[in-house]
């Protein structure tokens, strides 16, 4: 018996280290079955980006089909490109008991939310602003304006942080990842996940027979 | 800014080994403010007791006088004994930021429950009806009618274990911990409490100036 997985909900401003957090994550911690989610996309492949890999292209009409059958858990137009994340394939895979990793920011949390409110969502943050400033402009070749900018998204996505179970602040890599591999593991040490998970040892331990 | 220290209710069948994770956690993990909460009790000393460390051993009189000003958060009568916990110590203790650990049985657990809300349970399981027999039996001298209440106080407790917040199952030691473990590192990572840790830094990612 697996139980189900859980699906984790990450947000965070540009300059927190996320997907770094989420690769490290899912690359040094095979012990538990956990996978990012990938979602559809219309916009066009970049160099290097592969189907099925880091996003799964599919022109406008059958991403708008799949819009009308309700397939997707959210989604949004960015720039006149969709982004969305199959409901289908995220059920499927809870359903076999792998927890997922879904990076998105608080509107499509928001909706997630609404939608799964089994989900656990996570906030990571910089350690300060001068520390976000710094990875903002770690090129060191963009004018003000352009790193201002940067900026005041950055604050825009952080004011969100109260609608989240959880908050990591990156200032040490390795102690931020601590912090995630944590929370994982104290998720699936919650009741219901282990009672699902132990169902045949607790029938055993609470019979009267031997 | 420190925070509020969590109130960690733990319970489990004897031969579960709580007393050794307890032990171990406080032990090991000198990072993290905790303590385990000690009860009053109006029970004679067993050689090597020490006052304020193992209890704090009270008269009956004095207990009752306790119990009339309203300061246990609860307590019970076990054969012509008092044992009880001090709310006022547990909160002057939360509030300084300090996590407490209150070994207690499920009947315990419900009445700190009530009147704290915020406290988070964990239940702590042996692996299999038969190692949990070698463990009550382990000095092998007791009659069989003797590991028989044993095991049968130990499923009645155990029959609680869907009132917790978290299961450990203790089959590996060192796993078992490192579940503890990480279920104190998670509940440090909730939202509110970081973001009372955390809140001068929060202003300040915030804030529109320099």
């Amino acid at each position: 018996m697996m139980g189900q997985g859980t699906l984790y909900i990450v947000s965070a401003p540009s300059g927190a280290g996320k997907s770094s957090l989420i690769a490290a994550l899912l690359e040094k911690n095979p012990t538990y079955a956990m996978k990012v989610s990938i979602s559809h996309t219309t916009r066009q492949p970049r160099p290097g980006e592969q189907d099925g890999i880091h996003y799964h292209f599919v022109d406008k009409a059958n991403f708008e089909a799949l819009i009308a059958k309700g397939e997707f858990l959210e989604y949004a137009e960015v720039f006149g490109n969709y982004y969305g994340t199959s409901q289908v394939w995220i059920e499927e895979t809870l359903g076999k008991g792998i927890d997922i990793f879904l990076d998105i920011d608080w509107q499509g949390a928001r909706q997630i939310r609404q939608k799964m409110p089994a989900a656990r969502s996570i906030f990571i943050l910089p350690p300060s602003k001068e520390e976000l400033e710094r990875r903002l402009n770690a090129r060191g070749q963009d004018n003000q304006a352009v790193i201002e900018k940067r900026m005041s998204e950055a604050q825009s996505e952080t004011s969100h942080y109260a609608e989240y179970d959880y908050l990591i602040i990156n200032d040490d890599f390795d102690a931020a990842l601590m912090d995630f591999k944590a929370i994982i593991r104290a998720e699936r040490l919650k009741q219901d996940k282990q009672a699902a998970k132990y169902s045949n040892m607790l029938s055993e331990l609470l019979s009267n027979g031997q």
